[in-house]
């Protein structure tokens, strides 16, 4: 699934309309997501700048290495391609695309997360223009079409199927339970045989399929990435799992428990799924991302678990597997519709394991709509007991 | 495998002095893997700041957000953690940091890869300071010690095992070939569990093990992603793969033709064999990496086959998958002792396949030395002629 040409043009009509009323003459993007976003292409990032050229007047341009450029075609991206032969080559692929601009811009601007000698670059190859920074393709990016959302949509199908295809795979094992990195390999190779049986056109990223899984005392570091220790029977174990249709993320995540649960394995399941419950009710239009961020943490401090909160509620979720808003402290950002949040509070009991429940979450005009639907009532998260 | 703490003592004494040096009084980095390269914490990087903090004088500093904490500690990161709450959060990680410093340094430095919007904060919240760009580590990553040298030939081993274990699926498969998805999730999930089976502490990096799969007219695109499309007997495929021991990769790379070659096919394979043979023996101590690249190349060049060129030689191979220095065009740099490279001229043929053999190379005081060893004559690399 991929969106179609109409997304990207219309979107340049959009871009090129706030240039204007910025003043200025050119937006130069070179994070591999907003190339993405911008064109269509999706590729996986190197050394060698890929750059997304967007003028006041004029068409788009797209910078690739020639390594890229069939590639580039292939993905029918929604831009003029220039070709510069290789990095760091005899000229700068800078000096490529400068070539290939009609018209010099006078002002123009570069993302926040350009890097500093990118910066510096430019500024060099493009002498004489006034260098500016500017984050309004975040701003688009936070707001997701309809187009974009149906990829959500059919993402979330298939996160879901990965962590059912997980618990499943722990259900049915008989004698030795898998390690974690095999489980981990297990339903990534699941959710792309899936992506790759079902769809026609899969857009392809660096990871198409994949997460976190880990069990035990290791849940309880939130990020800890998947070792080769074996689930044990009468620990949880966390499947964190994600996915991309169309190059947007979504993310499916349980906490299930292996056996019969303890009285404490109950009760830290029931608060966590609780504030899940309460912080994904709050993810509606006119609430402010910190508002919803504190409601939710808030069941966890009332039942007196403060000091196993690890991290806010969520996060953005779209091209990137994190970005703008952070429903989180110190982000005022009002929700509206067509934000696509995670909703994944979590507590994590040090030496015990960690739980955490996340769903992916569209904002509508009717209040919040989970596009992930893994079941999270503590008996549909109870194996084998 | 992971390096003993020994190994970040020693680098902090040399960063001290090339500090002393440069009259700076502290290096700030955030890239997720110089902070690797000088603390030992390898993480899976995302929007919450990772940064370590080398001062002339004094302690070493890791800021890490609060859920990395006990994952920094597991993994014996050598460098005083310094950790903020969460991100965006009420204050600055930055303000977290620049509390935590002992001294606030007059003149600093970042890297070069540092973003925009980093640098405009780090200006802010280090009020007073004068700071500048420095690439000092890349010079010390470039340079391999001994012991990260022992890390890149047990990952050579790996790798290889990984292109020996994908060739093996394909010889012995009965009826229909395996997509590329399929091989490439085979490989990765083969080269993941070899090293857990046999490696007590793994360190886990967000791409261990994995690659490029790709066949066919799809393989004429050098960086393709591995898609759907099923292998076919009598077309070309190449396996691309590396993988990551201690957090240092390497890259085994090997084209294979499914049945008996046809005089073409022979032809490109011989002539991309025979450039990659020149470029290794190139890659010696006080040759240029432009000339190495340029005495590979021109094999291919000699043979009338200069439009189907696609990339240079090769690249450093490190922490990094892609690092300096390049073994391209406009890379001056002159090889030494202990740089690892990669060796990998490639012909593309459009609508036809791609040929392409990469090894992993140790510049030694004696010569070229490869790490990688899959064999790679003609006769090796036939399968079910």
């Amino acid at each position: 699934m991929r969106l179609a040409p109409a997304f990207h043009t219309e979107l340049h009509s959009r871009l090129r309309a706030d240039l204007d009323a910025a003043g200025l003459d050119a937006l130069v993007l070179d994070d591999p997501l907003d190339v993405a976003y911008v064109t269509g292409f999706a590729h996986f990032p190197n050394e060698r700048p890929v750059v997304a050229y967007v003028p006041r007047e004029g068409e788009v341009l797209l910078l690739v290495p020639d390594l890229e450029r069939e590639y580039a075609a292939d993905q029918r991206a929604s831009a003029t391609l220039v070709v510069y032969p290789e990095f760091p080559g005899e000229r700068s692929p800078f000096a490529v695309l400068r070539d290939a601009v009609g018209t010099r811009p006078h002002r123009a601007a570069h993302a926040p997360s350009t890097s500093f000698s990118r910066v510096r670059e430019l500024a060099v190859t493009f002498e004489g223009a006034e260098w500016t920074v500017s984050d309004l393709v975040a701003g688009h990016r936070m707001r997701k079409t309809p187009e974009e959302i149906a990829l959500h949509v059919e993402a979330a199908r298939i996160a879901d199927a990965m962590v059912a295809e997980g618990a499943r795979l722990v259900a049915t094992a008989t004698g030795e339970l898998p390690t974690e990195a095999e489980l981990a390999a297990h339903v990534t190779r699941f959710g792309a045989d899936l992506m790759h049986a079902e769809h026609e056109d899969v857009v392809v990223v660096p990871m198409l399929t994949g997460g976190l899984v880990y069990s035990g005392a290791n849940s309880a570091q939130p990020h800890r990435l998947p070792g080769g220790d074996r689930l044990r029977r009468g620990e949880p174990f966390m499947l964190s799992l994600g996915c991309a249709v169309g190059g947007r993320f979504v993310e499916s995540e349980r906490t299930f428990l292996l056996g019969e649960p303890t009285r404490a394995q109950r009760h830290y399941y029931t608060v966590v799924r609780e504030a899940q419950e309460v912080g994904t009710e709050a993810l509606r239009p006119g609430v402010r991302c910190v508002d919803a961020n504190r409601a939710c943490l808030d069941v966890i401090r009332r039942a007196g678990l403060a000091r196993y909160l690890r991290h806010r509620q969520g996060h953005g979720i779209g091209l990137g597997f994190h970005e703008p808003p952070w429903v989180a402290d110190g982000d005022e950002t009002v929700l509206a519709p067509g934000m696509v949040l995670s909703s994944e509070p979590g507590l994590y009991v040090p030496g015990h394991a960690g739980y955490r429940i996340s769903d992916t979450v569209l904002v509508t005009a009717g209040g919040p709509r989970r596009l992930t639907g893994y079941p999270r009532d503590l008996s549909d998260i109870v194996i084998g007991a």
